[in-house]
């Protein structure tokens, strides 16, 4: 569980770095350092995005490192996820044998729904583990919830962060938790406000979509009034469903 | 919901800033230059902790600005809390009124179990809502993960993020997550160890304390041989329950 000092890449060594939510001023100083110093920056690209999210958080920083763009199937489909990241694994693990640093950039969190984990995994059975390191940073819920201030979570709360493709498993969340925090929200957005609505719960409710991404973002403090045209997967819903305390 | 721009601290204004996990490199560049521009830093400090976390955490970004440090009470109670918060704020908004920019500092994330919270809503109503921003900072448990290297959620995974305090609290979390963070462990391991030996999940419960800040730094890749010594408050367990999968 040692870890190298993180004041640059070094050679033979992988690094998967979250970037933040894509504001240039939101990468942490060990972030910024390992891009800046890398000899190799893989970007992972969704086949429906049309930029890299992470390319544009760290665009500053770059000057003679070789920059991979690698688009991944934006599908829900194991077999063809499993694939494309092991040959960007296999990719990764090549040039680290080759004297090279790496690093794999990923917009929010390495861990947290992200491109990251696939490609960890797969080179878990590849590179030695003591080589590979991971930089956490900032996630979209986080960014979400600066801009509207209310705390996430205080004293004996409980904070839920779950995708929000089942409205049934959607609606278990809200009897177990303070606050909701649901991802990918995108299409799901009509049922969930369907769903809110009948609980009593659209003023509890706020939504972002590419929060710190500083192109199209929208802050809506309440969904009483839903947003008109279609939120993009990029969005997030936190529900303020109340407040422990202290027994 | 306009933001000014982050490349300094304006006359009048206050910042609630997260400065992240401790290590004074996962400071995001937002953080830094707020700080290194602040006329006033004010950073609280535990009744029980010998420093403030936060300001080792940007010592290094310290010249001519004020460091006002304040010692809140480390009790659970209410009346206690909010009346030192208040005087906290009341001093922030003299500062800002006077023209001085302040920032607050907070270890992990202001709005994730922060003393940032307090601070917020007793300024609420002493300051206009367009003079008071949040900074986001990494939170403990993506520090601690990022040392273990597993997904904190990929797919459809839920994670729960709450404090270790009530055992059967968190009995019934274990039943409705993928990935069950819990913070303030501290005193509470040995009844936590206790309930995950019944449910034989010890090996898949791994513990950090004090991750990334430098000193004393636990990490315990599972609880099947549990911490000789008493683990302090810093303390974060991650349970590791299963994957939700895509359908």
């Amino acid at each position: 569980m040692t870890q190298p000092p993180f004041d640059k890449a070094l050679p033979g060594h992988f690094y998967a770095v979250g970037v933040g939510p894509g504001a240039p001023d939101l990468v942490t100083l060990r972030a910024a350092r390992l891009v800046q110093t890398a000899d190799v920056i893989v970007a992972p690209r969704s086949s429906l995005a049309g930029d890299s999210l992470a390319l544009a958080a760290v665009r500053d920083l770059l000057t003679t490192q070789e920059v991979i763009e690698k688009t991944y199937p934006m599908e829900r489909d194991n077999g063809k996820t499993e694939a494309f990241w092991g040959e960007v694994a296999g990719l990764c693990a090549d040039r680290c044998a080759r004297g090279q640093s790496v690093v794999q950039i990923t917009i929010g969190d390495p861990l947290i729904y992200s491109t990251s984990s696939y490609l960890l995994g797969q080179l878990a059975g590849q590179m030695e583990a003591g080589l590979i390191h991971i930089v956490p940073g900032i996630s979209a819920f986080q960014a979400a919830s600066s801009r509207f201030g209310d705390a996430l979570t205080l004293q004996e709360d409980r904070l839920m962060l779950m995708p929000a493709t089942d409205m049934a498993e959607v609606a278990a969340a809200l009897e177990r938790c303070e606050t909701l925090v649901l991802y990918k929200v995108g299409p799901r957005l009509p049922a969930l406000v369907e769903l809110l609505g009948a609980r009593g719960l659209l003023d509890r409710a706020r939504l972002a979509c590419r929060a710190e991404q500083g192109e199209g973002e929208i802050y809506l403090k309440d969904l009483t009034t839903p947003p008109a045209r279609e939120v993009g997967y990029m969005s997030t819903v936190i529900i303020h469903l109340g407040r422990k305390g202290w027994a």
